[in-house]
């Protein structure tokens, strides 16, 4: 019976661990348009990266920096959704990997557009406080090879 | 172990709150997108609130007549799409709040074109038939500090 | 004591399809986008059909062959994104219907359109290797009732 209950928890936890991935990347887009840079920085361990396009971000000082950017809070002053697809998941054990597509849709001049269609692969890890990104990756869908792969990173294991 | 059994209850019953929740946001765009009046109205409580732009329907009866409206019934006269993005989701008990990014796309001339863009917050609540939508609020992410303020209700309790 | 061991498993097993199917479904849009023919087709049972604007596919070869078709090749090679939303999932024992709406995004001449908004059924089935598609049916979300429909299909039992 004690084996019973212990095989349930662990298919529990597993459950638990995927709702609070998804969670955490559904919270991406919602934080980053509202600027919140202490909130987006949090997504991310301490030494976290997360390289979009060649802007490389070391750790979550500067992904904190990269909200607070110039570049960013323009679109957020005039508009932007950093819209996200339904994630694929795979977790295994203390990792994880998602893989998505993008969007960013920019408000400019009273019309909304697509500015751009991404690749996404976030890779994750369990902390001490719970699921962080570990290292994401972003690349424009404009036909490279290397956001073709990005998107094909969901075949393999975390 | 019947203390084990009902731990395990608990979580189960969070798991599944959290799916039913994730389906009746999911279901939303379907449906106003079919022009399923009575489906779209028993998304929300009898007396459940949908404030979309300072458009403020105040129990199921009214939401139940924008669907029918000439408004929306042009819109999907002619196609669209109410596109909302992976939802973060909160639930503390009998109640939780919802926060996404969302879409809205229509068809006209033979084109697509991304209408708007907007920020939703959905607070739920648990009733004798499910959960269902207590109120929503949605602003269009045009630069204005009311819909950042709406995609940064996220980082808040239910 | 084995009574609610069994309920739970019950419970839990519904939770882990769902999340299957959940999975599945994400998994589309970045394959096909990335160019796997293999995966995709994959994601069918062996007799699995693709009716999609009239496209109709008839087996996991002619959704392969798709894939590697000059159309969506071109696609691709310029940039696509086969965007999916979130899924309205219904189980029911071995079978379980899904609904959503979706965007085709197109990278051409330097710029990202809306080129379809899309009305999506998808059929499942489980297998002895998991969920897979038993058919799929696409709508373009231009108006005609029978893309509505589609829509108006989450309603219904699968």
């Amino acid at each position: 019976m004690t084996d019973d209950i212990t095989r349930l928890e662990a298919r529990l936890q597993h459950l638990e661990d995927l709702a609070e991935i998804t969670r955490l990347l559904a919270s991406y887009g919602p934080l980053v348009d509202s600027g919140d840079a202490d909130a987006v920085a949090a997504l991310w361990t301490e030494d976290g990266t997360y390289d979009v396009e060649g802007w490389h971000m070391g750790d979550r000082s500067e992904i904190h920096a990269m909200v607070n950017s110039k570049a960013h809070q323009r679109f957020i002053a005039s508009g932007s959704l950093h819209f996200m697809g339904p994630p694929a998941v795979r977790i295994d054990g203390d990792t994880a990997v998602a893989v998505c597509e993008s969007l960013m849709v920019l408000h400019q001049d009273g019309a909304f557009t697509v500015a751009r269609g991404g690749a996404q692969r976030i890779r994750l890890v369990r902390t001490a406080d719970g699921w962080r990104t570990k290292d994401r990756y972003a690349r424009t869908l404009d036909g490279s090879a290397e956001a073709r792969a990005v998107l094909g990173s969901i075949s393999s294991r975390p």
